[in-house]
């Protein structure tokens, strides 16, 4: 037969964004390997521009981005990177999004909106990737958004793995923070094995449009109390329940959460007197200025580094979280 | 110039499926129109077919049907029919689905799962669908699931305007059958005014892997509790957390759902005596034999009439739920 | 140059669906493999569920389904299935549908219609499809409606290795049962080398709109007829053609078909007393219910195999029938 | 409400290539209308260069091509002529293809072949093509190659018309030319009520490989025989058909087709002393020096231009037929 | 025949993104119409939000953004604003992009390069932009980038038209600063009836990779200079340019520019004592602190208006730049 | 884990149109290879029909094909050799086109015109091909249309190599011959260390619409000029540039260009006394009657032969022109 046959071979690369250089460069240590020399460069005009230095020709390229603010540069300058890599000739595109962009923005709560957590999928399909690889999606729909493999990995065991060191369950309490995360608390409920309580933001009958009495359904007096969430953002939320735990006899309230958005004014108030710990992972970088003593940060790059591995070995990221969710 | 000029017009046609004939009609009637003349016809192998007896060409189609069991039959025939009406040139066709079909299936619980709502999303594109109509979607997020308008309609108003002149108030709960359906069950107290409880299935420690506690979180005694979902299938959820409400001295205990799906053995079990009326509509056929004396069931057609009416005419379907979600 | 770099492996999966578990159990047996295990499941309303127990990244995967009745239910298990594969990052994704769903609904006939087979082909790819494998394609020009590779497999060598042994050329006739088939009994009629006729059902000039008279185009009278298609639904063109033949003075007739639909009434009739043998082979499974002794079912797996294996291994399929079609 | 409102309106427009520009001079005659001004251009390199010289914008467009050879040119200026037309604006795009390109490519007979029929659909669409209209294509399924509305025409109204003053069907005989023209020869003997013969090309088992026998089935002494085909290519099949009807005591031979193609030496031969007459469409042109005294041409416009006015018009094309096919 | 019909009629709609909220209000009342209520907004992280508080339906919607510094942020509201236009039923949506963002990266200079302009493209289709309109694009072949039809305007008719009135073509010189876009100041040449002069940066064969002559091909000495280009990024070339022609004796230096970028420095140096009067347009926004008084800027409102006029009205947009360019 | 696996290996397979066998053949040789006997042929009424000889399932497959005139037919030959690649499960298809088809027609210069380079880059895509490789785009913009990598290589240094030799810098002058392809010219220039020269053509004021006096802009008196162009069409151009030039005082005239396309009356004028030399390659054929005795032809197979080499073995193409372009 005509033609020439060679024996085949597969190669990884690692490119990054510039969000969050140090999870990238984490995560290349991890696999025991180096991110890509890339040319990323904001031009006078706000123009991003991305060049790699060596060849990604039939490579199995993962990029990583963290969306942290300013959410859209980074978003763009993602995908200016799927774009040269698909030019490029990479064989295969996953994006590594730790925490999806646009996630909240995920139906149509009212007429006449955008559904920008699928737009920002359609982006990356229309950019050139094959694949997402993300932490902790806001709603687990999301993967149905793209059309192609999503790898959902979960934060909880790195979460747990550190708080099963410190916490006693015997006197724990798992609290979700609205009606609306219930089920997660569920699941971390389970699985440290200590009762469930919620916070019900009820509106006053008396003062229309507004929420202002914080129920709380569940035991949670002489309990440390462990507030879980997928996110924090302003940390409004958070503070106002813990407070509310507080007032109603918790030991004490310690707060974990995947992504540490920390919008204005989270630094300051997530410092407030009823917060007792603020545990979370480096999906999305905490500079310096916004960390403060009671401020835990678990490295995620490890659980990366594994699914990363694992997606180009043809092995089993679900296997990674057997008994976990 | 070139060419012939002339002055355009429009024509709104209605197609229907098999599943729920009479539905079809009525929506017919409600728009003072007539379904185009269908020949639909399963062969003795099992395969469907289906012609238009009338000119269809340059319409705005609407492709009704009911995805009631055999529920693939009748997905199958739909996307057939929208073949039929793309090949015959259509001008636009949109779905309507009162009930979407997989809507459970709306993401990846496991490992090597489908996402069979992101499917039919697709298997509706794939034949040829622009835009998609239904009601009280399991998810919201299945909007994003197509790549086009979804115009979700919410059955809310039609349930709220019969319970209103049925139930008082100052005696009423709304109940949440569990802790994922709140969100739902939140929005009726509110309009309703009632407070709300909520049923927690909680894990028993001592039985591994198994719900056997059926915890009730809010005030339900010497009450009437309206017990809220959005479907009920097997009806067992349902008829449990009923017994659990009577058991806690609920004086009363009605349920209110948008869509019959009447899984066996449900029309057995919601006879049950912890049960005092079942409301739903009539998104899905419920057949002379699967009802009973306690069962109300409410028409949908004239809110399906006057949304492909809104939709038709490019008038704004959200100002028909001002005020209602 | 940054990365890691590894020798590439490649891995087949088979998965099946619930239609015909023996073929693709045959089908891995003869390629000394085994079905990867997988949770299938139709729910009480009639979704259907599927879920694989093993890992299928990257995985070469053909999902074997046959398309009997309830055809609808066993596509969109298939569909499900495909999905699930696609989602679970397998890297090529073949369909193996022995028998094509909707082969015959190929054109319009008439304005407004679908063209299901069409549709089919465009549903396996909206679900994330690569390729297509299939046996005797009611018309070879469905090979067009897919965009990718279809391997279009002939079930002759099988069929014609059975008669070789059986019957006697010098006193066989080979018979079209109408004039569609024509082309098929032509190759039947070369490779056997044996005499063609035609059976040719004419309208009664007398009787409008009705198919009455049976004229048989050839010589017969005396000879062994094999009357060939490539499926038998209800049998009734075969037992009218039959008839016909031994009215015409044949010797006996055997009926050779690739796909038996068998629809009601097929069993009863094709017992008929004008037909000596039917053979067929299984790409369709026949219950024992709908066996009887003078029919002969050839297994397909070994061919089904065979192909799979090549499509595996880069080799020639084509090259499979050399000589044959 | 904000914005503008006007009443809509509707423009069609007809460009040509330059195949054929009687045939759509006389279509636009026919519906009163005039070509858009074009300039349509061959660099002296063999690139095609063409542009309108109005206004397209908002326009339901047809391209009207009629591909004779050299066939490739001619395509390729129709798809250059598509993608102006798409890149002007105008609203919809129909390509009428009265001879459809490559149709008889229209399945993989061999390993490794294209399908051109399929390919021609896609290069179609690629350019921008929302709609195809053709003539008596050489293989209904073409009409599934395509996605989106395919307008089939026949031209047997228009041949029949002309053969029904000029034979008698009491001494007449249809006759298809070989084995896979049967079922179009089927209908001809249905319209006209005359007796059909069909022509069998048989190998001669002394000969390998070789056709050698032309078997008359069916009764054609002392007939006129009307021969039938879809089109005549270089007329060597119908040639030797009409010889073997001469030979077996026909009284004429009367030829039939639609598509003139004509390629050489097709003129020549169809002359035979066997064939009486020759009557096609002109779908196809034929120059003066490629007809002779017994060739008769019958104008396709009249059928074009109504189905372009029924599509404008959002008729039915269907209704064209009634009766017909 | 079934349905209900009605005259057609079409309505444009405008809204506008928070980029140069002047432009589009100019707009607006060029067309006596107004914008949209449009709630957009960004949220603490960055993420941007928006939603039309009119119903959208079945409107001819154009979507003004103007693609000033923070470009990517305004970039991915523009593209969340066409996907809330496309989910609200839009029936055909413009993106007005009067500065094209990323125009220069229109190609990899380099191997590992995006093409980020045809990025831009695949973003615009991928949210749901059925057209794109934009003035003076940095390279023609850009609308190529777009699969649909691209509106290319010319502002040069405003920009002459100011100048036709202060220059006196008798002692005017046209002067391209650089090679690259000789062929646009050969169209200004030929309009305004001056000669056209260029400048020639050379490398200085002693200092290896360094631009340092500026050659001025062309007679300037004595001359009025109108030195032309698309854009003013950053102005280095400009204030080199003019410096050159001051050197070599020409009497005053006019820049004209249709897209005002101004990127730092730009303010401060086209300040320069060589440059004597800089004319914009106001494509992209110009703040109070940005203008100086040596700066006109003209209004290019009317022209995006009038085009936006003939898109809607299927008028013609090329007959607006008839004689122009 | 159930399956088969195997280690997997890669194929490079060439196959060839019929436009320029000659280059194809070197390619081959040059890789130390064959090319896949492939049947291809036109059939009488012009349409082209290929197939392959051997299996290319799997394969890593590069269509060669020159696009000389009869342009049309060797574009739709090498679109249909991409679609029974597609259909015969070649693994990757690039696309070989030296000399890019249409390349001129990359923008729309006036309304209603195509962009035929977008066109041919959706063809092949259409087709099925994953990438093309070409030399010397006109635009190099033309990358961008096409919606995956292009290898864009260049002919510089096959060139270069050549002059470098035979022409002394130091009495040279490298000319543009027009305006639009001064910065190729300047990249020349740059290279041999030799200075740039411009023919500038201008209209004369005194005769509207004609282009008559040819200006140049640079020394050349006493040097040999090296005229460059990325093609020469019919040599009009060339010949009246180099006539000015020798007019202005050049030595000698040499030109050098990639694309020999050589329309009528190329060869004749070519062959003027203003022109010492002709320096081509053979990107397209250049037949014996074309050639002369001042004509050199350098072969371009050693070039394209590399280029593929790297893309088989995932290597850098981009290095191949470390410091050339």
């Amino acid at each position: 037969m005509s033609g020439i046959e060679t024996t085949g071979s597969k190669r990884l690369v690692l490119v990054s964004g510039r969000a969050h250089p140090a999870l990238a460069q984490e995560i290349a240590e991890e696999l025991g390997s180096e991110l890509v020399p890339t040319d990323a460069r904001t031009f006078a005009n706000g123009e991003i521009y991305a060049r790699y230095d060596e060849s990604v020709r039939g490579s199995d390229a993962f990029v990583i981005q963290s969306h942290t603010s300013p959410i859209n540069e980074w978003l763009m300058e993602q995908l200016i990177m799927i774009d040269a890599l698909k030019r490029a000739s990479a064989k295969r595109i996953t994006v590594v999004a730790p925490f999806y962009p646009y996630a909240r923005q995920d139906k149509k709560g009212r007429g006449r909106e955008p559904i920008s957590a699928r737009l920002v999928a359609d982006l990356f399909k229309a950019a050139g990737a094959n694949r997402i690889m993300s932490i902790d999606l806001h709603a687990a729909q999301i993967q149905g958004f793209f059309d192609g493999p999503v790898d959902h990995l979960f934060a909880m065991p790195v979460l747990l793995e550190y708080f099963k060191e410190k916490l006693d369950p015997a006197t724990l309490a798992v609290v979700s923070p609205d009606m609306g995360r219930v089920r997660v608390a569920d699941i971390w409920s389970d699985k440290l094995g200590a009762p469930l309580a919620i916070i019900h933001k009820r509106r006053d009958p008396l003062v229309p449009n507004q929420v202002s009495v914080h129920e709380i359904v569940g035991e949670v007096e002489g309990r440390v109390c462990l507030l879980v969430d997928d996110l924090i953002d302003t940390g409004r939320t958070i503070v106002r329940a813990a407070e509310a735990l507080k007032a109603n006899g918790a030991l004490g309230v310690v707060v974990a959460a995947t992504h540490a958005v920390f919008s204005a004014p989270a630094t300051e108030i997530l410092q407030s007197e009823f917060i007792d710990r603020v545990v979370v992972t480096d999906t999305l970088p905490v500079p310096e200025e916004k960390r403060w003593d009671r401020l835990t940060i678990l490295p995620i790059a490890p659980l990366l580094a594994r699914a990363i591995h694992e997606v180009f070995e043809d092995g089993s990221v679900t296997s990674m979280f057997d008994g976990a969710a």
